[in-house]
């Protein structure tokens, strides 16, 4: 047995007007509930530090910049890095980051047990559009203001096990849990901010987008053999709702914990890396049973081509 | 609209001493169901003319051959075919295949409304077992009667729609889909014969083994916004029970159809293609959102590699 004991720190709302110091207080409360809880490792949302800012269209640069940590750890966040510290938690949780070069990406770091970074992702599949969408309810401008992640689905050993992390709109995508999955992954931690709403089909209701998370993920856990962690920031930000329904999952792809509201809420599970063994020794060995000859449009092909 | 009335015949078991015809009769009476419920295609199983062979070791080739056809339509199924056509509808079913070369597939044909072959798919990934294992319960020797399939993920233009085929084992990796997918897929059609028992884990239990079924065909449905109709060869084989479950799932990845028996029985659905187009123009659109750069592990590594 090789038991982790996971925190999923949902978040609720952030408001444009809030500042970091008391997001990051919010957060320390949360790993100090994690503590409590016996927690060995706690996950927090996408873009944790702030509001979900790609929802304004903003054509100064100056202000799209204030939303954009610039270092990591930083005077706002050292507070929560020395808190995991000193409760011996390693953590994860996802900020805006601009590089000295200039480079904007949309980010999540993981941490071990003495607040060290030991791994950085940045968000692959970035969801949305790059202008002003007159057609759409509200924007959705992640495209505009962020480039595409340049570090691929790296995988980490940490704490005995293998990990991962992936953003949001990445945990729709099977390729993102196969990458990790032909690494060996055993634990995929991810954060999200999902508007409550489709801007593009209003009618489509907040049941079927819960639905369509839990299938993303149960179904690249089950796939893969791999414990997937997925964390919300939740509620209503300046008027705009986000959904909740933060979970865990094992790796037969059955939901172990779930938040039930939309506001700051810890969830916990007993981790057991072990329980990947068996998938992926029998019904997904990839050694044994893929057929990658057949895979080839995969990665040739981007976009639909359909033969005539 | 497109809509194309569906039936997915699910049918009961085989015995070993159950004749071609005498199966052949009960497709037949299935495929009489569906015209009476306005059905334009119907769907069988996976190996639908006889019992699901592969549990059995059998050493004598000629023991084996005799589970297999060598031409279709033959003079078993040519009344299958004649009732389609008499009744205008399409069909799919699953059959073993000795080719003239004398090699041995798990295969699928899908006819046009004329009941002429449009389609030939042969079962990529094979489950299973290539030897007699003493470990398991009871034996799954896919490995050892067939080699995989030659054939790809084709798709092919039916009934005003962009249809493809797999089988069985097949529906649980989500790289099938994505190629088919990728061909701009909107209707996905298998069959399958899956144990009620995990023969390496007798704990795991039916309903688990249903979730997995499901959880494979509504993300596979969802993430490639396609149409995804899955029909069981199920109940009790000669001591050995088989699963049911058959289902419809739509683009959205709900089940808007499901078997409630392990016998034969038809479910139906009026399925709209233009359902889609949604999801394929939007949060789906693979052009826009796809990062192919970073998938490459996907087909340059078939088992899983590590880092250190």
């Amino acid at each position: 047995m090789r038991e982790i004991v996971i925190g999923g720190a949902q978040m609720g709302p952030i408001q444009k007007a809030d500042s970091r110091a008391a997001v990051v207080g919010r957060m320390i409360a949360l790993l100090d509930q994690a503590k409590d809880a016996g927690c060995d490792l706690v996950v927090f949302p996408e873009l944790a530090l702030t509001t979900f800012f790609p929802r304004w269209y903003m054509a100064d640069q100056a202000e799209v910049d204030r939303w954009f940590e610039t270092q990591m750890p930083n005077a706002d966040t050292q507070p929560l890095f020395d808190r995991a510290r000193a409760h011996d938690i390693a953590i994860s949780f996802g900020f805006a980051e601009k590089t000295p070069e200039g480079r904007y990406f949309n980010t999540s770091i993981l941490t071990d047990r003495t607040g060290n970074i030991v791994g950085k992702y940045r968000k692959v599949h970035l969801p949305g559009h790059s202008e002003f969408d007159t057609e759409r309810a509200f924007q959705h401008l992640e495209k505009r203001y962020f480039e595409p992640g340049d570090l691929g689905f790296p995988v980490w050993h940490n704490m005995d096990a293998v990990m991962g992390m992936c953003i949001c709109n990445d945990r729709r995508w099977p390729e993102v849990y196969r990458v990790m999955g032909l690494q060996g992954v055993e634990l995929i931690m991810l954060g999200y901010n999902t508007p409550s709403v489709n801007s593009q089909m209003g009618s489509e209701g907040l049941e079927q987008r819960l639905y369509h998370s839990d299938l993303s993920m149960t179904s690249g856990a089950y796939q893969n053999s791999a414990w997937v962690v997925g964390v919300a920031k939740a509620g209503d930000e300046d008027g705009h709702p986000l959904m909740g329904g933060s979970i865990i999952v094992d790796p037969n792809g059955f939901v172990v914990a779930r938040a039930q509201t939309e506001g700051d809420e810890l969830i916990t599970h007993a981790c057991d890396m072990d329980l990947c063994n068996f998938g992926k020794t029998t019904i997904f060995d990839f050694a044994r049973h893929r057929r990658v000859e057949h895979y080839t449009r995969i990665t040739s092909q981007t976009g639909v081509e359909v033969p005539d």
